[in-house]
């Protein structure tokens, strides 16, 4: 076991405590879907807990379109904020890193210190940009297990993700059967539909037409902010739903403001999603929006592979899909399906469907039936 | 009968024919829910069919946001578009031409010929852009009350119209109780809901944040059409369905366009989104969309009347609620909603769900089952 693998222990609090990312640089050419061509690229990730001695222990977190490597602890004393699934990955939570060895990396094609867009290319001293290659789902899943191999897992015991997530752990099961021994996908589909695409393509275009996105050559710590944050507003109301929105903000005022501009912000709900624009464009990278929501729409199984079910022929691993009964985006049928189709192939599959009113956002939440759920599927 | 009453006349057809547009200009001091007064104001109109010599069979349709006082017939030779209502009202069809006189009027704030923010301030000689009054849905359907009394009208035998104009509809029924003999509201909803609110307003933010929209006081035919496209992509979204876009179109793709600039059109719902916003922007003024969501946000009867049974008190109308099952920017419970606030207080009310995956602009479209309805409505 290498000093990494037990850096973040549990502290007092039960939490995992502080956690440091580490980068792996993968020195090997990397030929994407689409034919292109790196001489390499590098991923950041972040683990927590410890692998066991027979190394069969790891699970891999997959990110959605917005998340990256940090998805639990906290990464100094100064920046307590906890990493996105911390309420599911800790020491005696669900997925416990007491027991597991938990890998997490920012996708290939991001901007939280893996290789994307705004990566410098080395051929050109500049950042890429528009000239980084197309990413699809399958070149996040590659490049990622060229980190599972670098560190020396033969096995995962379970690969784990909803939304993108989802897509890259449907993708493991196809591309590495039996790779991993159990698949946990959630609020995900096998087959990006209409109208995700059309959100998507409205997203896109309010940053490719903000003057400031350039063609995408905007400089390091410029760019589309205005583009940028109506995308964001607009996706966020896509992770929420109508009865979850009502819960929590309803019709509440803000208070009034007679002498500010007209149009000014009045609802809750309209502060609400004006604050998660504006935190959405200090940490995120206008390209990197343009080549994920990419990666989404070009998502389809059963295009790529003839049908669904020979798609998931291959799959040699149990799998669980979860499904949300508010969410909308990948509303609870399409999970259902990916289900539907290992089964019709006699394959070790099962669906739950859990009632919880907040939308897509739901997997991401405290929730005791996912929390059983999940606990249960990795201790079968 | 004047003659702009009979106008417009059934062609060989079966069609309203050519109709041609009136001003109404009303010179009364007009004052708004918020206290500002203007000097008058003008509601551009269509009638179609003749009044009868009782003056007792005129139904008033009224329009939804991006619609307009032009619902059926054709304009002129040159101008073929059909009024966007003309599958339910013509000679011989639901809201038939040959027995009822219908008006419909661009809505007060409108920008198709009513006095709205784009339409010069006779104080100043300037468009009166932000200056306009804040408007309501109420303060629409007063301004609607004049014209009405103006064609002396002594009652109307219905009020129809959906979204939006299910919102006037309900404060028709509120406002002057009995003057309409039928209320007749559809995929429409007795207050705005959080998510509804949300979408407006990232529409308006891709406006206001669009530089040609200039505080909004951008010269006539020029503005935010940036902005102002993508407010209507959006929106347009919220008007379909997820089944119902699957179907229309699907994963589909356009030509291959290997030549051209990353992240352009490629699938077909993408297109049509685009041709969406484009024609959208040529067609609309950018202030009317501002005005108009924010009278949408506004509108609460419940909030405004102290609940939707007191506000539903003074209804003296034979109500029919209509909600379609794929409506999910005002869904069928907010229908029923309405019918059964009415029945509580033993009103002549009833509600009916009409099964189509075309989501809220299930109203608009041509279905044996609403024209049944409709017909059956205005016979009874």
């Amino acid at each position: 076991m290498n000093a990494e693998q037990v850096l973040a222990q549990p502290d007092a609090t039960g939490e995992v405590g502080l956690v440091v990312h580490r980068d792996f640089v993968c020195t090997e050419p990397f030929v994407f879907d689409n034919g292109r061509e790196l001489d390499g690229f590098t991923l950041r990730y972040e683990t927590y807990g410890r692998l066991n001695s027979t190394r069969t222990n790891a699970i891999l977190i997959c990110h959605a379109l917005s998340g990256d490597h940090h998805c639990a602890g906290v990464h100094s004393m100064r920046d307590r904020k906890p990493g996105w699934w911390n309420n599911l990955i800790g020491p005696g939570k669900p997925v416990d890193t007491n027991r597991f060895f938990v890998v997490c990396s920012n996708c290939l094609g991001g901007c939280q210190g893996s290789t994307g867009p705004s990566s410098v290319n080395p051929a050109t001293g500049q950042p890429f940009n528009l000239d980084f290659p197309l990413v699809t789902i399958r070149d996040m899943v590659r490049a990622q297990r060229r980190l599972v191999d670098h560190l020396g897992l033969p096995e995962l015991y379970a690969v784990i993700g909803g939304s993108m997530g989802g897509m890259q752990v449907l993708q493991w099961g196809i591309e590495y059967p039996g790779f991993a021994r159990r698949l946990l996908p959630m609020a995900t589909t096998a087959r990006q539909g209409s109208q995700a695409i059309a959100f998507n393509e409205v997203g896109r275009q309010a940053i490719m037409q903000d003057p400031d996105w350039k063609q995408g050559n905007y400089l390091p710590g410029e760019g589309p902010r205005v583009g940028l944050a109506i995308a964001r507003m607009m996706a966020h109301i896509t992770y929420l739903s109508d009865k979850g929105m009502d819960r929590k903000f309803g019709r509440r005022r803000r208070e009034a403001n007679p002498g500010g501009p007209p149009f000014d912000i009045d609802f809750e709900v309209e502060s609400y999603l004006r604050y998660q624009g504006q935190s959405f464009i200090n940490r995120f990278d206008a390209n990197t929006y343009l080549y994920f929501t990419r990666a989404l729409d070009y998502f389809d199984l059963a295009d790529a592979y003839g049908s669904l079910e020979e798609a998931v022929e291959r799959v040699d691993s149990r799998v669980l899909a979860v499904g949300f009964t508010s969410d909308w985006l990948f509303p609870p049928e399409q999970n259902r399906e990916i289900a539907l189709a290992l089964l019709r192939r006699w394959k070790d599959a099962s669906y739950a469907e859990i009632r919880l009113d907040l939308g897509h956002d739901s997997f991401l939440v405290e929730a005791p039936e996912l929390d059983r759920l999940v606990r249960g599927f990795l201790e079968s």
